[in-house]
């Protein structure tokens, strides 16, 4: 169906890892479908993403309790970082970096993980999300 | 107009009742212009959904302050739930709990508020949500 | 192309200052490409509209850390409500106050800054939506 290979945009502002996580499993299951993904990282999220952070404690949202805190840890499903990677690997998914929140936080593209594509302005993400769903996150 | 019987697909993470409540209030708005809509619930949002726990205080978003959350309580309108039961009665109204987060949280279908559906993954609620309007709360 | 003159429809219901931040990149980047710009006000975004609050302080949200808070405050954009102002300037944004939650904060229109346009229900933030981008911040 024509619809399904319309892209899926995903700004990711919020940096925590239950919302990375949430954000991946879209991702990947996009990309599974043929479509083509393009992800905007700003904010917190940007922050995630920055050479050698992608593994370490993003925290949750702050509705997590502290019961709940470890379920969510424990959770056997890929992390995030490898979610995306996979979905890099089955599909075209683009990410790239918000220009305004690299400017914000006075990071250079170096200073950010591989599987960060490139960094864009708003109009750019916007040309690139066509007619298909873009969500915030 | 044909773009309005389109189905508005919500994605539900948060779980607190003010998120919960404005998602709602989409839903039956939808629901009685005649378009279908599509719920999956994630996370924090599921756990609200089992059975026996809809009326419970789920607390509101971290930037409700202590000032504004009896304001909030005491407004009029009907529980979220209860929007959503209207929103079945009156349109087309499909609530699905997310398959990855009932496995994290070990949760059964039975587990869950009759309001629920069924469970599924990503992929099927992505085909139903065809080209319609797809909103992350 | 087409696809770039369908509105970019906006739920705001976050009232912190960089998510509102966040929302105003995407409303003046869209006005500039020419699209209708459709804002709804609900719960605490509605509340920083409020007239004489536009400059107050809004916080962050939780995620922001009192390390981060300062290099976020520091940065020299415009402030959210100079770029809604330039979005409107460009094209043609309209900016409605959700009436459920004008009725729960117990506002009249008197009550909200001159930048927001009037007070309307779901059902014709959907009219106004189309077939656009709908996002939930």
């Amino acid at each position: 169906m024509q619809d399904h290979e319309e892209p899926l945009s995903l700004v990711l502002f919020s940096g925590t890892d239950d919302k990375l996580n949430a954000a991946a499993i879209l991702a990947v299951g996009a990309a599974a479908m043929g479509r083509p993904v393009n992800v905007f990282l700003q904010y917190y999220a940007l922050r995630a993403f920055r050479a050698g952070t992608l593994r370490a404690d993003h925290a949750l949202a702050s509705e997590a309790t502290e019961a709940l805190s470890p379920v969510i840890r424990a959770h056997g499903t890929p992390h995030w970082s490898e979610l995306l990677r996979q979905a890099k690997d089955v599909g075209e998914v683009n990410i790239q970096a918000c220009a305004l929140s690299m400017d914000m936080f006075r990071l250079k593209h170096d200073d950010l993980d591989p599987l960060v594509d490139g960094v864009e302005g708003v109009t750019a993400f916007y040309l690139n999300a066509g007619q298909g769903h873009m969500v915030f996150i």
